[in-house]
């Protein structure tokens, strides 16, 4: 039952929805909160890494690269490339960004793993991992069997979804939490920085939302098999 | 590209998650939290209804609405009948849910409407009662024509899998919310209290992901139309 639209128009809100949660989150770390460093005395910039990469690393480049069967106008084993080396950013940046958060915990004496968010999180990037290892051994290299491939595709896209949207779910999780904190530290709850924070909770989960919707609408091929990756 | 296996076993885990999610909020919010009131001087007691009925509400008997084209062995005209109800119960609880947190916000003298929760909460209510009126109106009565039927189903599916997945999103971001509330307050991160409710936002998490699931399998038929409610 797919729907009966291009998802091509779409892919255009993705991008646009995706440029709007970069800039909200880089005013919000860097203008709102100081800054990003790996080394500092001021603990809290070490932290600030954490939302900039995986907002821009596991949402927004993960984001694009599920919709890249749909948004780039090229050959299919183009869009295969596309498609796995945006997704191996997204999980690169999404490692370095939760490294960022043990460190700032550690150095900060906070304990590890205790809130529903950290628990999500790291559920999401090992089945992110797992989810592009299958693809790169089935898919790409060394490729598994036609049948194989023809058998997986559907669950890789089905589990793919899962995973992404569980990453979207858990990224407002943590926009919420931060902000929970800040507001018990004193931060009025109407204030610019906590209405901006949670604008770009919405913008993030709209962007997901288009994602999804992208996946579920009409490729740009005629024969309509622009996931067909197999 | 629908998944090549049968919905109706996933319905089963569907139920199991739903008991569990059901007898673990109500171990929260009975035995951890001190009980449910409408009216009383201990105004906790007012919030506590907000969890059980959205949960049991809006997730619970919502998830239940959606998956019964699968789960139930019935004809089609009894489903659809089943569908709209359940989908009605979901909604009246949720609504008197909301109406709960209003009312324990005013007599405890906490603002209204700042965090992202209440703000997806809203707009999730809002969109939950438009598609059940949409879904009314166009497929039980008065009923559209056999045109606007066919064309409105896969965005009916669509925008009412949209729908729910922001309510358990919204769900999970609640149960976040409170038990950050309550650390802050002194209860400790990693006491039994803390552990139920994460593992219970968990629980809702894997309902609602079942939920889905279930949706992209085949239905009962062998023609596989389950959800040709036209």
């Amino acid at each position: 039952m797919a729907l009966g639209v291009k998802a091509f128009p779409f892919t255009f809100v993705v991008h646009l929805l995706g440029i709007a949660g970069v800039v909200l989150v880089l005013v919000w770390c860097i203008h709102f909160r100081g800054g990003l460093a790996w080394e500092s005395s001021d603990k809290s910039l070490i932290f600030n890494i954490h939302p900039v990469l995986m907002l821009i690393g596991l949402i927004i480049i993960g984001g694009e690269a599920i919709v890249s069967y749909k948004s780039v106008l090229l050959k299919k084993e183009v869009k295969k490339v596309i498609h796995l080396t945006l997704h191996a950013i997204a999980l690169i940046l999404g490692i370095v960004g939760i490294c960022a958060v043990f460190k700032y915990h550690n150095e900060s004496s906070i304990v590890n793993l205790y809130s529903l968010h950290s628990w999500l999180g790291i559920v999401v990037i090992i089945l992110y991992g797992i989810q592009w290892i299958y693809g790169f051994i089935i898919f790409f290299y060394p490729g598994g069997s036609e049948g194989l491939r023809a058998d997986s595709l559907p669950w890789h896209v089905a589990f793919g979804m899962f995973v992404y949207v569980l990453a979207v779910a858990n990224a407002a999780l943590g926009f919420l939490e931060k902000l929970t904190f800040l507001e018990n530290s004193g931060l009025s709850k109407f204030c610019s920085e906590a209405i901006l924070v949670n604008c770009l909770a919405v913008i993030t989960i709209l962007y997901g939302a288009f994602v999804i919707l992208a996946v579920g609408c009409q490729g740009n091929e005629e024969d309509d098999h622009s996931y067909s990756a197999i």
